[in-house]
């Protein structure tokens, strides 16, 4: 009954009920899973827009800029900040939620950040929810920022349709950072701060590690490299164009679907992963845990023996 | 009973066996299993030091000087390098392989290379796994070495008992990232190629970081950060004696077992979502997936819904 009003509010456009939706979703209230059961079959119509990148390589200024151009095209824009850190480094989000201060006042524009709540599984599940919320509410483009760009920052943005992996020129061991796992996910590059000096060598060295990557030659999709100033706005129209380039390109080669068939299999994985820790809590005593792995320890029993007695406690074997 | 054959062997000191035995464990081989459960037995001895760091910061250098050190303490040296970023890398890791070729005629020094085969938990699963035969084989030492410093090279150095963060001078925005999530992984800093102008600012900026960690002031233990040139073996002699001084702490103040109980829990839980996995594909046919996804892309059904479907069809609820 509350459910189906907040839905059906959040449906309207209600600015209120989608905030009160995020919060019960950061809280994960027993609540959340049945409004979002019901919104899931209004989604799908907003094009999910990740962007990742080095601490410093200008992200939230850029994002601000972004959603300044897509709202002079009208469009309706979600941002989700999303820091999977440890929470010392809560002062540098800050900063950066000071930064898009500028978009908050616009009715069209809906900024929510997420840090990290210990377990990135958990980050990861919440920010599907919220751009799921997001979605079924109307908006346009969603787009999902993190503050850095690791291994945590890759598995969050997967959930997007195109990713931005964004750099700076003069960044030398960052391209070598790059290589480890942030160049496969790269749909757009931004060098961004392109007014800096070695914006083209950035260019270059980009263009020359892509060459290296046989899988991207199979692809459709031909990753172009876009060299922006957030401080200026210089090269944001282009960007904003890459961005509606690649979605036409999803769509047109069919990878739209398959790419989605990928990130539902994943989220139901990572459900399913939920469900068993939920199971095992339910189960196994903390006591029972606690004896299992002081067996493990002094060397007793060993862990897989252990695993497969909790297995067979919660009847998965 | 010819594991048993193999396991004899291989805490008999048989590098032959060894080896087979890490064969195995790359291999996911079915018999492998039975072998760690009795190797598990024999473990618990060896000092196992996780060593990570950003690309370019000569982590295998300092290794190979490392392991000289500590061979000229006596001590039986296995070193397993982890590479989890995409076999894009390949490159870089064969380059670093070769610089501790000097290492490789050295009976008491066994190395072994890991590339990533897809899957982060099946990487860090492999290496646990190979640390626990290094260690039923009677090596003193065990060095995990990673590429890079993402946030998968964090879950692997977590088997660690003492992890070592390495650094350089002048990577002001390397600094920058050390904050997100590395940070607090360190039980030792080094600051490598000290030779080079700024180590003494690095040096100081580590100091300040750590300042600001509030959680580490509580700690019996203060993380030292020490200078090396790998190159000329400078520093590396103090590095080894604070490895052992950090052993010989967390004996002291009973963290050894805590941090043992904290790694025996996960790896429990990991053996646990693997046999998840495993069970699902044994219960719900390829089909039964794809006709779920499809209508969760769809809009036909929720993820939430979809997942619990199989949850039931496996048993779990």
């Amino acid at each position: 009954m509350m459910s189906n009003d907040i839905v059906g509010r959040l449906l309207g456009g209600d600015r209120r009920a989608l905030a009160r939706v995020v919060t019960l979703i950061e809280n994960n209230a027993p609540d959340a899973r049945s409004i979002l059961a019901e919104l899931h079959a209004h989604g799908g119509k907003a094009h999910v827009v990740g962007m990742t990148g080095s601490p410093g390589a200008g992200k939230s200024t850029l994002v601000t800029q972004l959603s300044r151009e897509l709202r002079r095209r009208d469009q309706r824009i979600g941002i989700v900040a999303v820091d999977p850190s440890s929470p010392f480094t809560g002062g540098a989000l800050l900063g950066d939620r000071i930064r898009m201060q500028e978009l908050a006042g616009d009715p069209n524009v809906f900024i929510r950040s997420m840090a990290s709540r210990g377990s990135l599984g958990g980050l990861a599940a919440a920010t599907r929810d919220v751009v799921r919320a997001l979605d079924a509410g109307g908006f346009d483009t969603i787009i999902i920022e993190t503050v850095g760009a690791g291994q945590a920052e890759v598995e969050i943005v997967r959930a997007a349709q195109t990713v931005v992996v964004v750099t700076v020129p003069g960044m030398g061991d960052d391209i070598q950072a790059i290589k480890a796992g942030i160049l496969e996910i790269a749909d757009v590059f931004v060098v961004n701060k392109a007014d800096r000096p070695g914006a083209d060598q950035t260019v270059a060295e980009l263009r020359m590690l892509m060459s290296l990557d046989a899988e991207r030659k199979e692809k459709p999709w031909r990753v172009p490299i876009v060299k922006t100033s957030a401080a200026s706005g210089q090269g944001v129209p282009e960007l904003a164009d890459k961005l509606a380039a690649h979605l036409k390109s999803l769509r047109e080669t069919g990878q739209l679907a398959s790419r989605s068939g990928q990130q539902a299999r994943s989220e139901m994985l990572a459900l399913l992963n939920q469900a068993l820790q939920e199971r095992i809590a339910a189960t196994v005593s903390p006591e029972e845990w606690d004896r299992l792995i002081e067996d493990v320890v002094n060397r007793d029993r060993d862990p897989y023996t252990a695993a497969e007695i909790i297995a067979r406690r919660i009847g998965m074997v």
